[in-house]
């Protein structure tokens, strides 16, 4: 045979299901190397910087502050817009709804979470979710509006109460900016501002269950200060159009209500493995599923030592891509797949302005400004792209001086 | 009769229709004056700058930096939000689509006006007009949005000409806008950006009519130096989903077709008195209509000693708003009203980056570097709001530095 017909070495072909944290890690990890051809796939052509969804929600970032292209994020892959609904194994293709196919070597689901009602009737008729640019723009039109629509006359003042389902990070964080942004419209609205309140409701017995107990406390008399209503121990057990009814029998009247309580991974995956508590796929622990599919990020699920499931945010969602990155390559090269293993950067969360709770591995607990600055820091150099973080660093500026002076952004439609 | 009967002395009750630069200057003006109630009524809650809208249409700009809450804009007004539709001249009221009525003492029209189409087929349903924030994110969509389809292979490459069509201020800066937006794209569309144009229709002889014609062959020459393809002397007969022909039998492919050709007053206020070309209403010297009624800015129709009519630009808005709000308290107190006299503040177009055409009322013509300059600090000193200011200055500041490195704003959901 002659040299001319040897085929030449096939680069291989890896697809990545979403451009979240994990996605565009992994995707970044795979570029440049030597035979690899990347695809992402995403039903938006930008990557998402969700931890500030709340901030867009309030009215206290412009939409496109955190938004950034997946082209520019990962330049030198191919970026596919679309929604993946299926795999075909044998054919190891990812099948898109417009009918596309993308044949893979490796596919790497990033797919994340959606809202998760838990079933609780009226909630997803009610309930406003936080999971997507469109649903934090709907949450401060929903916002904004209802003060328009009461001092019209249009509804009764109790439409100005927020509340908050899930006392996790998304409904303090929430629940705390809700409360800032009704201080900020309060002098515009002088005649009806005083009738306007945000009720948090967590159905465990503390907020921030997965932070210590100093920390939750810290949190509650954070909120409290704002003017929040906590409400702990008591569930949700129907969200009607404008009232949420708890299990102690208590309504809760509100003009808005936004669900915070739960999440679980899109349904359509989970016919590709055993599935645990909110559709997460159970992979092994190298972070792979089977037949050249690894699934990271919120919705796979792997166990620490302890037995504990790994959490659903971003820093385990990054450190899952690039190790998927690294064994894809060395299952090409033939080696033997390496056990993930999380390296924990703590948590925190941010409570209106000026207060924060953060916690470090190492066991440091920081409260009060300095762990507010701590946040800030670390979400502006966490964000993608150079306009992004001028951007939010001006805005947040603005904000921060103005606070009292200039009126928020009330942009609405 | 006792000294307990007498009627306290009754607000004199103003009325403005429209949040515009018109509107707001007249609110402004009549702000803090003794013994008035001033209710400002337009369907969106802020104030729109819109010299602007071509850069949100064009990913400049994101849509919050251009919108200013009406509330914190006139603070001490009253605001409505609603859709005025008719005047009961009788009673005295104005009749909101809601069947609100809104009793007045004086009323201001500062209506503005929205696209015409001059009875040519197709535009209605085949042309985007750039009148709201709503039209520009529309724009912006599909402007972006057919990159992506043409990258995913659902549209052709033709679908990447844009043709707008009017050759006034607005459709050439628009024009210019969407040449830099192209090739802001090029890098991360490397494979299609080639294909992608600009052309722009303009039916009379030069661009920029009203200003002189060396001002015109400027901006002619700085528009084709950014690749736009310039059509003059040449009228649109019909515009399809994907083209638009023109009445010399030529036709141009698109896949984004945006009217900038022609503007009209609304036509539910032409009952109201006799009109001229446009819908726009006749108004006496001082800018009085009848009954109480005033119309301002582009809606109204006023000559200049010449028998020009003033033209439809934010200045002549401003100023009449000012002199109706003096000419409102002056009939309250007796007075005979005064005669409108528009100082002219010259004109100006910028025509992509680092160029523009400005002609002062001296007679003085700046153009390239100094004129653009001219023009970018106008737009921010006129700017309503610190944190639009700021804002804007740091995204026009972030898009200058980046040029060509980073990605523009490519939120299209």
């Amino acid at each position: 045979m002659s040299e001319i017909n040897k085929k030449s070495p096939q680069k291989l072909r890896v697809v990545i299901v979403g451009a979240g944290f994990g996605g565009i890690a992994c995707a970044r990890e795979l570029l440049g190397k030597p035979e690899v051809d990347v695809t992402i796939v995403d039903r938006h052509s930008y990557h998402l910087f969700s931890p500030l969804l709340y901030q867009v929600s309030t009215a206290g970032l412009p939409d496109d502050d955190i938004a950034y292209p997946v082209r520019a994020a990962v330049r030198g892959a191919h970026y596919q817009r679309g929604e993946a609904i299926d795999v075909d194994a044998t054919g190891k293709q990812l099948v898109l709804l417009d009918g596309k196919r993308l044949a893979y070597d490796a596919l790497v689901l990033a797919v994340g979470t959606e809202g998760n009602d838990f079933g609780i009737p009226g909630v997803a008729e009610n309930a406003l979710q936080m999971k997507s640019l469109a649903e934090a723009r709907e949450i401060r039109k929903a916002l904004l509006g209802t003060y328009e629509e009461v001092a019209a006359g249009h509804l009764t003042p109790e439409a100005l109460h927020t509340v908050v389902i899930g006392g996790g990070p998304t409904g303090v964080e929430l629940a705390g900016a809700v409360a800032e942004l009704q201080r900020g419209l309060a002098r515009e609205f002088s005649e009806i501002a005083k009738e306007a309140g945000v009720e948090l409701v967590e159905a465990g017995p503390r907020l921030l269950p997965s932070f210590s107990e100093k920390s939750s406390s810290t949190a509650l008399r954070d909120l409290k200060q704002l003017g929040v209503n906590v409400f702990t121990g008591v569930g949700v057990t129907k969200v009607g159009p404008q009232e949420v009814l708890l299990s102690d029998g208590r309504v809760l009247p509100a003009g808005v209500i936004i669900w915070a309580a739960g999440v679980a991974a899109p349904k359509v995956w989970s016919k590709l493995g055993e599935t645990a508590a909110g559709n997460r796929l159970m992979v092994d622990d190298t972070l792979y599923l089977k037949d050249g599919i690894w699934v990271i990020g919120d919705a796979s699920l792997l166990r620490d030592e302890a037995g504990r499931p790994l959490p659903q945010v971003a820093p385990v969602a990054m450190q899952g891509g690039r190790h998927v990155a690294k064994q894809i390559l060395r299952m090409r090269d033939g080696l033997e797949r390496e056990r993930f293993r999380y390296k924990d950067k703590g948590q925190m969360a941010t409570i209106g302005r000026r207060r924060a709770v953060v916690e470090l591995p190492n066991g440091l607990k920081l409260t009060g400004t300095p762990a507010w600055l701590a946040w800030l820091l670390l979400h502006v150099a966490y964000l993608a792209g150079g306009r992004n973080r001028l951007s939010v660093v001006a805005d947040w500026a603005w904000n921060y001086i103005a606070w009292g002076v200039g009126p928020p952004r009330t942009l609405t439609d």
